[in-house]
């Protein structure tokens, strides 16, 4: 079985981006927002028959865990009400995909953060999202104020609270910033590489996972930066006097596989720990061309995998062994249909 | 011979950082700086022989390009007057090393930036330290507020007048970013690969080699996150409608391989073209331990060249062709001493 760890919803409906738009031009305003619009069964199907599910097929995956596109969570615009009336329509419409086709896609929730807010909305949100809807974890923005990197670390306290919850409910949060405000940071080329290797960072100056030992977080294309600078953060942390990388952060940290060409992935598999390393594709997102020196799409991750010089039950964990653990509700959701 | 393009001079004398101190303290009192303290040539003799100079004898590289250290650049500190009198200072220091030790070092400066400032003092400092002093190229930081990536793109136009003045004396740049001053960035682990990965994507994302065709960037720590992500900002490039790497960045900028592990430097060679890569260390610097897996020390970059699968032109290139290309300043002076 082959789960991609890491798509976004980035064909929703006209309708649901249409209705943003009206909030975002209602807060600009202060006026009333527009009542959510009326999507169609019909509607989401032909999103996602024509996008993700065919490609799906094509590439020979089995299931997605999808939540809402990265790029348009947006967390700087508005304010608390705002970001939470946002992240439930978000969620609610990921619930509603895997209702439709609950064979190929489960739910991950993104979060009602807000630069100014605290994390109460986002905890309420969380627990919606697992206990109501059956998602299986969250994306937690590490710098929701969007690209200038003003929110305090994700080893500061303030965060601690919704650490507690996903422990309580075992559901690992993938470190995923969204749009960029600022014009320095290309927000898929630069922003999204440069906060996964600052998220690393954080953690290994820190001992956030002494003291949350069960806190798993998954750090997205590829981990940015890390695999390719590992022996410099292997290094450092030496000097800062932690433990070795193994013991001191991969217990807790996982990276997927969103690095699109063969070199990226067979660095990947080569330095970081088979345990570690989570199938993802982030299809349909930041890079939907063909690449002209293979002949197949950047994002057909899977073509590197295969191609990676790794033992079969290497492969068997990139692409779900590791995955139903990191992922343990998911787990149990597919043991529970015989999967 | 091997040409280390990227080495600061992390070790300088105690009374030259009591003096920064002694000049911070008067900025931030009000009153007038200390005189610059007496150092003696012994004093620069000791820094450089017990260390610097060891480790390049004991690792076999023969010439070094060497800058002040640029964790305390710190351009976010003070006004225009505390940066131009630091700068000054510095780029003194880095002079007096290289007269002190022609054959083994070549000056690169520092430059006089402020985050409220223009280019001019920028300029003059970067005339002054070529046009006088014979350093070869500068150290232009991205981001001279520290850690929250406020200042404009390199690519925007008030960056101009100082790419005239490199292209006009015919230096390159090396695009390093300084201290970080925002806790949720440290500044080696992750504030410095950020920049690396943020500036190449800034120049991907623009045509400002159109405009400059004869500028020349060198970004350090073997490029950031961007060989590991070479398929990615290929597959960018492709969307944003530019054209191929090769010809949209490649003949202007060039990295080099301050990667601390083997693999990363086999993936560095084996995705980026040979001709854009150059011999570094960034020796004695951010890391400075020795590899448990490997027992020797992790900044020790020649030893992964050495190992890397390439052919002995593209080594030469590698540690002594690319350098003489990319400095023609530095080209010109070992010719003329028969080097």
């Amino acid at each position: 079985m082959i789960i991609d760890c890491h798509g976004h919803y980035t064909t929703a409906p006209a309708a649901h981006n249409d209705w943003r738009d009206g909030q975002k031009a209602a807060f600009k305003s202060g006026a009333k927002p527009p009542p959510y619009p009326a999507i169609s069964d019909d509607e989401i199907r032909e999103t996602i028959e024509q996008n993700q599910l065919k490609l799906i097929k094509e590439r020979g995956a089995d299931h997605t865990i999808f939540s809402p596109r990265a790029s348009t969570m947006a967390h700087h615009v508005g304010d608390q009400a705002v970001s939470e009336a946002w992240s439930i329509a978000c969620n609610d419409l990921i619930h509603r995909v895997t209702q439709l086709y609950p064979e190929v896609f489960t739910g991950v929730c993104m979060l009602p953060q807000n630069p100014k807010a605290d994390l109460t909305a986002s905890i309420r949100e969380l627990r919606r999202c697992v206990e109501q809807l059956g998602f299986i974890g969250c994306n937690l923005n590490p710098d929701p104020g969007g690209g200038h990197f003003t929110h305090p670390p994700l080893t500061d306290e303030s965060w601690f609270p919704i650490y507690e919850v996903l422990c309580e409910l075992d559901v690992p949060a993938m470190i995923h910033v969204s749009g960029s405000c600022n014009p320095a940071l290309h927000a898929t080329g630069a922003f999204y590489i440069a906060a996964d290797t600052v998220a690393f960072m954080q953690c290994l100056t820190s001992d956030l996972f002494r003291d949350f030992p069960t806190l798993k977080f998954v750090i997205p294309h590829g981990g940015g930066a890390v695999p390719y600078h590992w022996g410099r953060f292997r290094g450092l942390a030496q000097e800062l006097k932690k433990p070795l990388l193994k013991d001191h952060l991969l217990n807790n940290v996982f990276f997927d596989t969103c690095v699109y060409h063969q070199p990226g992935i067979d660095l990947l598999t080569r330095v970081i720990p088979v345990d570690n390393i989570l199938f993802a594709s982030e299809m349909i997102g930041a890079v939907r061309g063909i690449d002209p020196e293979t002949g197949h799409y950047f994002d057909d991750t899977k073509r590197y995998v295969e191609a990676a010089q790794i033992e079969p039950e290497a492969r068997y964990k990139i692409y779900e062994g590791n995955a139903r653990r990191v992922y343990p509700r998911l787990d149990a959701a597919l043991k529970a249909k015989g999967r």
